[in-house]
């Protein structure tokens, strides 16, 4: 049995559903990448280390504390410790901006990056912040629109490499919810999506955003008085959301200057909104956006002078 | 104990969730109003006679058929027995165009009425037929538009006692799902709801509909970064959902000529919001109104020939 070379330090995006590492060697050089299901939706206070040390144990130095850079939502306040927010306008959070966490354990030394908070109009990012700093890191100097699809979609406008300010769509939620729980349940296809099915909803949408929990329930609908199939049914169910979150940032944000940053799927299924409304987008992965973002937040790390 | 007097016929109205009868002497006298949880949502085919059975048993004559007219899902194609929609535009349904079930228990003679599709765009209704011919026994020859709120609140469009045309709105449903599954329960309140908090996101959401997945996300966010309280919390939710259906009916249907049937709860808040956005109305009990069109219904009723 062989053991893995040890971590000069350690990435960590801590989100609400999955915990992701990387643990990399002074050069950079990727020495394991794991996963785990204990995400902070799971955790108590006290779960945050175990759950940690279960992850990296066989990854840390036995005489030094490793660093150990986080971001997400275990700097939330129900979370492994509170990393109070920025607020808008700034720029992403570097590691001076990290909240330091007391670990049990001589062979960590956790720091917790910040969320973002802007108050007119309300909104939060805790984990976005690191990816923008990434991508940032690559486009230096930056002006135009981001979008990082998800579960709680974001859209935030850079001006010269600040955050200027943020839009969150509760458009994936949405999506779940209405797929899983609703009455539209019985009609949607749960492997497959017609694409030209969504490209029509999303332009539908996107010129009548008003009609939207109307055209919902026409899914329904059209599946019992016009035949909709399963696999149209669940595309027009998320064109017609993502269609309408077009509409809103039409209205407010630079479209003619987009980067995607997100899962193959996810990013596929906006670009082709855009497309379809006229935009075009470039797409990046947000896993190698994350780990930059960390890499530039423990660029800056200094040991904690005791 | 005593027995109850024997129906002369039965009203039903048997929805998805519930099942509620009325048995009525021959002067149209309230007998018994009686109600049960089981809804075509809990029943199979051969569940439905024994579930009336159990309801009314004791109010059916031993030697002659009741009538038993009935609207709502029972009628549909998952339900008791298929009642074939009606296509818009039409008068509403008479017993006429019922559905005769073959019972297996001689005392019982049901009809089911049929409910109501759109082609045009794809749309259904059943159970709100009923209500709809209700409201015209009291108002022949109307036209203006009928709402019937409720988990898929319906706009109608009446022309000279006619349906013309409908549409159905999922704001009850997507309300249901994001206070009790989404990230929004976490600041919500089940027992209050701020009056102004719902006036002011009825308003809103009127004027930008397209905002909603970002405003419903606001809701959480103004709670993390605005103490935003968890009853206007709730005020908001369900004012930002109903703004945005009234945006779109105020597009296509006659907001200057509108009555309101249903429970005090819910009508009290489209009015509210029909109110802050410029529009007054009128309201109507939709109990008694569906009751009174089972009754014109069962007006014309005739015992089968065998």
């Amino acid at each position: 049995m062989t053991t893995p070379p040890k971590a000069a330090w350690i990435a960590a995006d801590w989100g609400t559903t999955n915990l992701r590492i990387w643990a990399l060697d002074e050069t950079g050089g990727i020495l394991a990448h794991r996963s785990s299901d204990k995400g902070m939706g799971r955790l108590e206070k006290q779960d945050y280390e175990p759950a940690l040390i279960e992850l990296v144990a066989d990854l840390l130095k036995e005489d030094v504390a490793t660093p150990v850079i986080v971001c997400g939502m275990a700097g939330s306040r129900q979370g492994w410790a509170e990393a109070p927010y920025m607020a808008t306008p700034c720029a992403p959070p570097s590691i001076r901006n990290a909240t330091r966490v007391e670990a049990a354990d001589p062979r960590l030394d956790v720091r917790i990056l910040p969320g973002i908070k802007q108050l007119t109009p309300p909104d939060v990012m805790r984990g976005e912040e690191t990816q923008i700093a990434g991508f940032l890191a690559d486009n230096p100097g930056y002006t135009g629109t981001l979008c990082l699809p998800g579960t709680h979609t974001k859209w935030v406008a850079l001006k010269d490499g600040r955050i200027e300010r943020f839009r969150t769509f509760m458009t994936g939620e949405t999506f779940a919810l209405l797929f899983s729980h609703s009455v539209l349940r019985h009609g949607l296809s749960s492997d497959d999506l017609d694409n030209a099915a969504f490209a029509a909803a999303a332009e539908h949408s996107f010129h009548a955003p008003e009609m939207l929990t109307a055209d919902l329930f026409g899914v329904r609908a059209a599946g019992l008085v016009a035949d909709l199939a399963p696999a149209q049914a669940s595309g027009r169910l998320s064109g017609l959301l993502i269609g309408v979150e077009l509409a809103a940032v039409s209205r407010d944000f630079d479209l003619g200057n987009t980067a995607l940053l997100g899962s193959d799927k996810i990013v596929g299924a906006y670009r082709a909104a855009l497309t379809q409304v006229g935009y075009a987008s470039r797409q990046l992965d947000a896993q190698t956006i994350t780990l930059k973002g960390l890499t530039l937040a423990y660029s800056s790390y200094e040991p904690e002078h005791s």
